[in-house]
């Protein structure tokens, strides 16, 4: 593998820069600039150091590599295609076309080999620390003196538009304090943006910057010198608990003669005309979308070097399956992704313990200390509200530069990075993440909650203080639009349990499911639901609790902390002969999730006096309560009160219910 | 005014710490560790530096103070009640209860003095931007030589979980950018967060940090030292070109015996016997709530300083006036808040311009420019998808370090700040702020947004691109479950334009309505839609488009795009002898706001046959097709592919919509 910059090395750089154009130019649409800017980036890293096997795009110790601006996605699938990934040259001819692997934006799940779903910016970056935490936990969870057995790298390429999102922002912080040396980021300066220069609202000192933040920084480099980006990425190899930022100037839309530097080579097809410029003046004779035999050959031999690398390490897994079976096999569980078959006896054991009103977020704090103790790769933390959010497990140690072995993680006071880094987390493979923080504070988290429901990320969000009744915090603090917001987005399971009993039972689906689950908790005590049956039926999302009468003559839903004011509004109306049926409604999800018979029969059709009960915005229970029913919710923001008089005078009582329940039969009648 | 710290000075910050603890401890709520820790500072700024008339809090040239931290809100009421403004002492005493003016976090609109509100971290830093901005943009518009008639400054104290906050990260690289030497941060580094020690998650170098971001840093100084802190107040003012940050030193808890520098000062009452000790360790002799006349009566010399303050500035007003008589009108006018006479002539004339299918964000475009020929203060921008979201208004300049009059601000790709930057213009006073991104990126900003919501600001949250018919970009920048998220945040007016009419109408609305508004607007061009009445009823919400026949049969009710396919379908379904009503529904908000008699006139109640189509999330239209209608929608993500054939794989059809129609018919038979 040579390191100088030879004609070949220049060849490949222009089959980058060329299949990516070819392909944005066929669609009409797309980012033909960073990919031709980023291409001697992109080989560099690939060719000369990426560890990584395009044969098997899941051997776990492979290097990641995040493309963080994914508009650059050309650059990826060029990349892909000619190392010998399963990714046909077809399929680039079919650039963001329907039913296509290649998307316009990178996508996990999509395209063999690429490792997030990237586009938003600043996610990226962000996703690179979760990994690289991932690798530095689990190096330290399973190595031993001379079994290096996790030992890869994470290296992400990122953006001027990346480094400006506050998620970015909030990792490097995270990253430098957290002294993650092999995490390396190649940060493509390319002075251009969308509405002119860089500069036009982005004047810091990169490096100085990154310095401050606790990292190594080298460069700036020329961008089309892949021998000094080369030298800056071997020295970042060497670097000693401290992220790396290599720093590399480049030209946007290089090559082409009137478009290169312009913010036009930024976001659309350079068109046919400029294209064929720019055929001539790097010298370009191939054809469109045609990859020159040597090219293809030289950065196939990937395959090889990969072959190498995996059986190399299957070898050493071999020798530590010897020397530790007990970690050999938790580790094969953990990479695939199953749990110990004892994984919920802990949590199982939990389900006696509670005949006292508890707040939910207290049960979940204790579930969290039972199932990590069998599930020891459930691992996460808080947004700095661990002792408010019932998260730190005492006992598991904290997860610091100086302690890589703790299993608590601090965020800091970072929503939004602590999401991306428990989609960056998910996505390494062999943990399964949780965060929290306060309902509320979700918001700042959602475009990293939206990626993980995309990606269906198995992790668990757990948001305590759900309503109006965390109290004198006030408005600020008082979530009201965010359990329909969370509702709202596809592919996330969202769950308000009502006690104790759904609250384990809300653990127990958040670990067995393989998909992103959301936890709403309170943050007051609930008293113990009394049941029909003895057990809760929350895996279905819905279930009846009550009946007082053969058929209902109203049905009342309720979620979380109200629906035992339901189930006494249901007492006193059986004391005036009213049939009230009780529906605990934990997860919309899942309910909807049921066959129509089941839902049918928990809410049938033909009985329309409804009513819902749920301490959070009235928007959205049309769902379940039709035009007939009433809602009984918060149509405005809440106040600073102490929780309980805030129940009163925003009308969340049993009498309310009851009457609302009256006045809805009579409205019927 | 003595700038040695003598015992008077020592006297009122003690006062200052213990009313915050006294009310704390009457609330048993809050949060007493940050103020006895900032009471220095906060003395230091309000007794020797702030510009300031406690009253008349609405004073245009004052300088603004934000208490980023919102929950050191005591800190604040200290001082709003001991300089003189309108905040008695029985207010204090009911801290955090129903119906007082001393919410647990700070609130604007609810206590005198309060600019912002705050409590979410890291907003109050990037709204002291948003203030700065205002003073440095109005300042070029209104000043002359001589005439310095905008001149003040803006002080935000803010902690380290603010600082940990993407937001400010975003806020701070922008406020470096532009300069903005007459804005100054007081960093309270009290290195206790809630999980422990803020070295567990933040160990950044924050004054090298904050140089790279072209900062002028002072300090660190010892939080105690007045003299030193108000030496660095005093430079601050004399730095030219750049923000200023000073750091400070401080002990949480400052004073307590046994709880300073721990966490729990931070977040709950001290307890009567730790405030007993506290006013032992610090000699404090005064009762609960008692503050000494001698920091009554130093403090409130405030009041004659702010009188005399106000004064002189009127008579430069005066002055101003002769000189500069139009502009004088103009400023006074935008600060009251008010339109010029004529402010929609420009706008009201594009009305019969669109008689071709046009994109609604081309249309509001030229409506913009149309505007803000006569509106002057409507200034804004894009977080760098200018070209995009068609928000650059040609011949306005740009507003930079260099170019202060320049109307087109450049808010980097960093739409959270840009939002709570628009909520400190707003707050500033003077001028509507408008911000713009894609639809989906909405996300990023809605912390900021909900402020917007909960302050009343008027301003425009312009999102374009609003559906997967944006296409080839794919899943990552489709949205899906933006719409109803955005609804159901309280106080905000969103509408989403069926074309270029509806379009000019939702930003005549826009401008004229006091509150925040936020347009959805597509990318691609929308067919005008033919009504039965000239007019549109925009402002009411929703309103009846079309109808064939005299009683409908079935109602399709669309918004946006998809209104044409409504429309379309009808016209088949008529000459299936079916007659569909057509109804526009651009804005929930305001069709809710309506009388229940036009809103049953529009959709009458016992027509159950119902269609809605919206090319986003199908949730929440149950609202108006209840549980017996149907819902065209989307339940997944996106996909990328060209817009047209999504909207055929999706279903999105005249087609589709008239076939739904038929079987809800059906249902109903």
């Amino acid at each position: 593998m040579a390191l100088s910059f030879g004609a070949l090395d220049q060849l490949c750089v222009n089959a980058i820069r060329f299949l990516s154009a070819d392909a944005v130019q066929k669609a009409n649409s797309g980012h033909p600039g960073v990919p031709m800017g980023q291409a001697p980036q992109g080989y560099a890293l690939w060719d000369r150091f990426l560890k990584h096997n395009p044969a098997n795009p899941d051997w776990p110790d492979r290097d990641r590599f995040i493309l963080s601006a994914g508009h650059a996605s050309m650059l990826l699938y060029s990349l892909l295609h000619m190392t010998g990934y399963d990714l046909s040259i077809d399929q680039i001819k079919q650039f963001r076309q329907w039913g296509s692997i290649t998307p316009g934006h990178t996508e996990r799940g999509v395209t063999p080999g690429v490792e997030m779903t990237t586009g938003p910016l600043g996610q990226g970056f962000a996703n690179a620390l979760g990994m690289a935490i991932a690798e530095k936990m689990m190096a330290a969870r399973y190595n031993h003196p001379g079994h290096e057995i996790i030992d890869h790298r994470t290296y992400a390429l990122v953006s001027d538009g990346d480094l400006q999102e506050g998620v970015a922002s909030e990792a490097a912080s995270l990253a430098g304090s957290l002294g993650l040396d092999k995490l390396t980021y190649i940060y493509d300066d390319n002075k251009i943006t969308i509405e002119g220069q860089t500069k036009l609202a982005f004047r810091e000192d990169v490096a100085a910057l990154f310095r401050a933040y606790g990292f190594k920084v080298f460069g700036p480099v020329d961008g089309n010198d892949i021998d000094a980006l080369s030298d800056a990425l071997k020295q970042a190899q060497a670097v000693y608990r401290k992220p790396s930022l290599i720093i590399v100037e480049t030209t946007l839309g290089y090559g082409a003669p009137n478009k290169a530097n312009t913010p036009s080579a930024h976001g659309e097809a350079l068109g046919e005309e400029e294209l064929a410029e720019t055929r001539q003046a790097l010298g370009w004779e191939y054809g469109a979308f045609e990859v020159p035999s040597e090219v293809t050959a030289h950065m196939r031999l990937a395959l090889e070097r990969g072959a190498q690398a995996e059986a190399d390490w299957n070898t050493r897994f071999a020798a530590y399956e010897d020397a530790y079976p007990q970690d050999a096999v938790s580790l094969k569980r953990d990479l695939a992704g199953e749990l110990p078959d004892d994984w919920d006896a802990g949590l199982n054991a939990l389900f006696d313990d509670f005949k006292d009103p508890i707040a939910s977020r207290a049960v979940s704090g204790q579930a969290l200390v039972a199932l990590t103790e069998r599930v020891d790769n459930l691992t996460g933390g808080s947004a700095d509200l661990g002792p408010s959010n019932n998260t730190r497990v005492m006992g598991r140690g904290s997860f610091q530069a100086e302690t890589y072995p703790g299993r608590n993680i601090h965020f800091g006071v970072r929503e939004h990075a602590m999401g991306a880094i428990s989609n960056g987390m998910a996505g390494h493979g062999g943990l399964i993440p949780y965060t929290a923080t306060y309902l509320v504070f979700s918001d700042y988290m959602r475009p990293a909650l939206r990626l993980a429901a995309m990606s269906r990320f198995h992790s668990v969000f757990i948001y305590t203080h759900d309503s109006i009744v965390l109290g004198e915090d006030g408005p600020t603090h008082q979530p009201i639009s965010q359990l329909l917001s969370l509702r709202s987005i596809p592919g996330l399971t969202v769950i308000r349990p009502a006690d104790a009993q759904e609250t384990l039972e809300a653990w127990h689906f958040a670990v067995a499911y393989d998909g992103p689950v959301v936890l709403v908790l309170s943050r007051q005590a609930l008293p113990p639901i009394q049941r029909m049956n003895e057990t809760t039926a929350l895996h279905r999302g819905g279930y009846v609790v009550s009946d007082h009468g053969d058929t209902p003559d109203v049905i009342l839903i309720g979620t979380g902390s109200e629906l035992s004011l339901a189930q006494q509004a249901a007492v006193e109306l059986a004391k005036e002969r009213v049939n009230a049926r009780v529906v605990s409604m934990p997860s919309w999800e899942l309910f909807h999730a049921q066959p129509v018979e089941y839902r049918n029969n928990v809410l049938p059709p033909d009985i329309r006096a409804r009513v819902s009960i749920e301490a959070s915005a009235s928007m959205g229970w049309e769902r379940y309560v039709g035009m007939d029913g009433a809602i009984i919710g918060m149509t405005g923001f809440g106040a600073s009160a102490p929780g309980p008089e805030l129940l009163v005078r925003f009308r969340f009582t049993a009498e309310n219910v009851q009457s609302t329940a009256l006045s809805v039969l009579e409205r019927l009648r």
